[in-house]
């Protein structure tokens, strides 16, 4: 039977890392670069702008002015990125299964009945060292304050973009199907709880 | 290893029954009934009222005359239940694994690193679907449409009751480490999936 999980995620709890290890247990498809690789190919766009705009819906690039190769569609860049992106998400749901992190999968794919799951940390404390441990550098030139204001910016910025494309709120539990803490279950056994909701539903 | 559970829940999503059937799967104490009986043999507080009061915080009922033998607390009725009903959650935890739905326990055991489950259900439609199969007369004298008013009116209370004795937000994710949508995970399955995650943290 064919199994789409999406996964929605508050930045430095992480999300993307349970996508990933689920999407390897389940040995089903991860939409994660692939998903950059594929609208680069389809548009052309720079790879760098694509990281830039992935999630994102900020104002300030409305105004971007559209190469020769798209003029024709006359939106703004993150309208344009996100077309493409939703294309895709589609187009992979209806022959796979897969596991989705961010990009408005949830709602994108609401028609095909995905398994909702939403990834958190309750405490800020196991967010901020996360992040230390991704990048260590930060650990010497930013305080545990200042990185906390930076994963904060991100979240508001990803609830943006999720209630700009789907006039939802991305952090309402219910919008999920199952909310899991990583400060009090580890990445790793919130993968494992995962795959066993998957059997009980 | 002692285990407390504390379970907060939307009116009609099954919690109470999860965290009944979760006591008895895990052979513990659930502190429900019981912490009626026991404030009754406190406080001589007339067990309706009791029943009435429990989880609320209605401003209506503060203007209730004390009764003589309680007479000295000089406090709003609500006020002094739920102060007996600490001292007795207190009491019990402190010496026992227990599950504990409702009644503020996951702020009152908050030093007691609790493990906090919220019970929801994204499903308007299986909330009064429970409702109507508890009480089967309902069916007939009330529409979908008004149950889900008064489930709303139910959810609303609680909400009020909880946010006046902890000053938080009983419904935000971020208060609990698991959270589980009984319109998609059956109440069976999500006492399963409960046992599951205490097995992993």
């Amino acid at each position: 039977m064919k199994q789409i999980i999406t996964i929605n995620r508050t930045f430095g709890s992480g999300g993307r890392e349970v996508g990933k290890r689920l999407a390897d247990e389940l040995n089903i498809k991860h939409l994660d670069k692939e998903l950059i690789n594929s609208i680069y190919k389809k548009t052309n766009i720079d790879k760098q702008i694509l990281k830039n705009e992935d999630e994102n819906v900020d104002s300030d690039l409305y105004n971007y002015s559209l190469s020769r190769s798209f003029a024709t569609y006359q939106m703004p860049m993150s309208d344009h990125i996100q077309l493409e992106t939703s294309k895709i998400i589609k187009e992979q749901a209806s022959k796979n299964s897969c596991v989705i992190v961010g990009r408005c999968a949830d709602y994108i794919l609401r028609n095909e009945n995905p398994f909702k799951v939403y990834i958190y940390s309750s405490d800020d404390n196991s967010r901020i060292e996360r992040c230390f441990n991704k990048i260590p550098q930060d650990r010497e030139t930013k305080t545990p304050e200042a990185m906390l204001k930076e994963i904060k910016k991100i979240d508001k910025k990803r609830s943006k973009y999720y209630s700009y494309y789907t006039g939802g709120d991305k952090d309402l539990m219910n919008n999920y199907n199952l909310c899991i803490d990583t400060s009090k279950i580890s990445i790793k056994n919130a993968v494992k709880l995962i795959i066993e909701a998957l059997k009980l539903i």
